[in-house]
């Protein structure tokens, strides 16, 4: 186990109708916010309706700032950034799933930044100070709910970058899974997808097994390989979406990352990807784990492969290379039965800027810690995945 | 699952050489602290000089209150809050195992409170506002250094209760593994019996189930069965030792607990007789939950405990009924092969005062959520453990 630093201060606020407690939550913070959301979905299922009803309750004077694209781009965030400034706003409320959370952190650093907010996605400055964020959440995903990272998208330079810092952290979620169940079966599991792959970059490692916290993230896979064709075929299903929720929380809030590596193969190439093509995150993601593990699986790897076959898709007998692949082969029939792509072709991705993705995967000469990529072995990946 | 709010604010540097970050966490709560520590072990393994060396290099002054008990006394509770009022103390710093941990708890609610410090422990009043606290855990076993609990026994009484505010959470926890190297293996074992026993009561219930969360308490079970051997026969295992640690505070910072209920049965039963005995309370617990596991097990717990079997103890094939069984004679074995006892004979506790017992255990009519207990249930676990 590496030495590591864990640090949640997140107030979790979960079930049903929390949302009772949410201009409670904010008032130590001011009552003049900034409310952001998405393209409107939440005034369709009444999530819009019950936030504004606590908060003129409250009275919490807010601005709203909606629209935020799923993949959130700079402009929005300077965008927020100077309505926080000009109205002189001390909260950030974000109402959506992990990129209106990630934009409306974004928006929280650059409202106390007086330079150009990219320096922060372009590694030039850290951020040090933010405005307070809070969160509704109504997709089981990101993880953002609960953590200090915010992945923002430069629209100008095609660039797609995550930067995390302590005053990131939410302030309090609320996480009520009724709130996902109009989340319909694609979305639903794109989002599995995601926390399976967070859960992934973690889990396989080589020299740095921590059993405590594997055996927590086996939890957390086999939750999301019970409970995602539920949701899917049951939306409503109460215990289903409970289970998903605090799962996208659990997987990045540092719980099984403490004392582990982050791979980063899946989330820098997803990121490369989805920066070009506008791509659901959690549907990059399916599609590339699965050609990645075939990819790196060999005789160093082959030990932690047969542990997820075994511990995680109930694989008996078998040599550990067998298993490793049933493993992996699971892996990928379990992705297909949710309706989820197995190649870029099929949402409309060709080789035509694998080059290009390629360039902005890597950052350094090699790219993944379980095993070390280069050029060649990234680009071969797509091309298997293509 | 249940509602749930789930707060962990406490900031975790884990590993080896942390202390070297002790002074730089402490500084912002102010340069004039209480130190708190136990019967002096910290003396004998290195671990007082470390922390002294961090104060004085960051020009930190302190004040020590030594020899606190292992089940912390009220008196030692009134004594450090005196210190603290007296000499305008802004800090304190706990050196040791819960029982010091939950004493420095107790000192920082006591100094902030002008009445007698007991009316938190009788449930009189409310902790609202508490001295900040930090950690250096040198025992694997409460998972204080990481919850908002603090249990207090009152000498006078014979009374020993919990008590948990937000105001309690240590503001930083020091958790260095080899810390534990020179915890001896039969205190090593009572502190594998006391983070097992704060699994089973979230793990065992009925109509709270919540499948991430008992499969994330399987993970923390069987690192237990797996790392408490290990650790024993080899106390420099560092691997071992960093499992259990971690363990320590994850069994109960919520993690786990969320969406769940607290059984008690085990904790205030201990607690009733560790007050009038002053037992180990990891001992008592390990003597206590195999024969509540046997008395609670029926037709409707059943599938609880055959999914304990099969998920932690590997128990394979059998009916429900024989699998449960076989389940409650591997955890009773496990503690056995570690040289915990079996029986309250065996140290020393006869069936004297069991009627005491009782009547401390139970606030209420029943005591437990998993099976309810009356004073008769009680009292006839206490023969059977006699």
């Amino acid at each position: 186990m590496l030495n590591f630093t864990f640090y949640s201060p997140t107030r979790i606020l979960f079930g049903r109708n929390q949302i009772q407690n949410l201009g409670q939550q904010i008032k130590p913070y001011g009552s003049k916010i900034l409310l952001v959301y998405g393209k409107g979905s939440i005034k369709k299922n009444g999530i819009y309706t019950a936030v504004i009803d606590q908060l003129k309750e409250n009275g919490i004077d807010f601005l709203e700032l909606a629209g935020i694209d799923p993949n959130p781009r700079l402009t929005s965030v300077v965008q927020g950034a100077d309505l926080c400034r000009k109205h002189a706003l001390t909260f950030i409320l974000a109402v959506g799933g992990g990129s209106v959370i990630d934009c409306a952190k974004g928006i929280a650093a650059a409202a106390c930044y007086e330079g150009d907010p990219w320096d922060f996605w372009s590694y030039k400055t850290k951020i040090r100070q933010a405005l307070p964020v809070g969160a509704v959440l109504t997709l089981s995903a990101t993880g953002s709910e609960m953590n200090s990272n915010a992945v923002i998208t430069n629209e100008a330079t095609g660039q797609k970058h995550g930067v995390g810092a302590d005053a990131l952290y939410p302030k309090f979620s609320i996480l009520d899974p009724t709130y996902t169940f109009t989340v319909p079966p694609y979305q639903t599991a794109a989002g599995v997808a995601d926390i399976l792959t967070h859960v992934y970059e973690f889990y396989f490692s080589l020299g740095t097994e921590a059993y405590l916290q594997d055996s927590m993230a086996e939890g957390i896979m086999k939750t999301c390989i019970k409970y995602a064709p539920i949701a899917c075929a049951e939306p409503e299903n109460y215990e289903a979406r409970a289970n998903l929720m605090w799962a996208s929380s659990m997987a990045l809030n540092g719980t099984i990352g403490a004392g582990k590596r982050f791979d980063g193969f899946c989330h820098n190439v997803e990121h490369a990807i989805s920066a070009l093509y506008d791509l659901t995150h959690g549907v990059g993601l399916a599609i590339l784990a699965p050609h990645w593990m075939e990819y790196v699986l060999d005789e160093q790897t082959v030990h932690r492969f047969a542990l997820f076959a075994r511990n995680v898709w109930n694989v008996e007998g078998q040599d550990e290379m067998e298993a490793a692949r049933l493993g992996i082969q699971k892996t990928r029939a379990f992705y297909r039965s949710l309706g989820l792509p197995g190649q870029l072709s099929e949402v409309g991705i060709g080789p035509e800027r694998f080059d290009e993705i390629v360039n902005k995967s890597l950052f350094r000469e090699t790219l993944g810690n379980f095993k070390q990529l280069n050029r060649e072995d990234v680009s071969n990946i797509l091309l298997r995945a293509q």
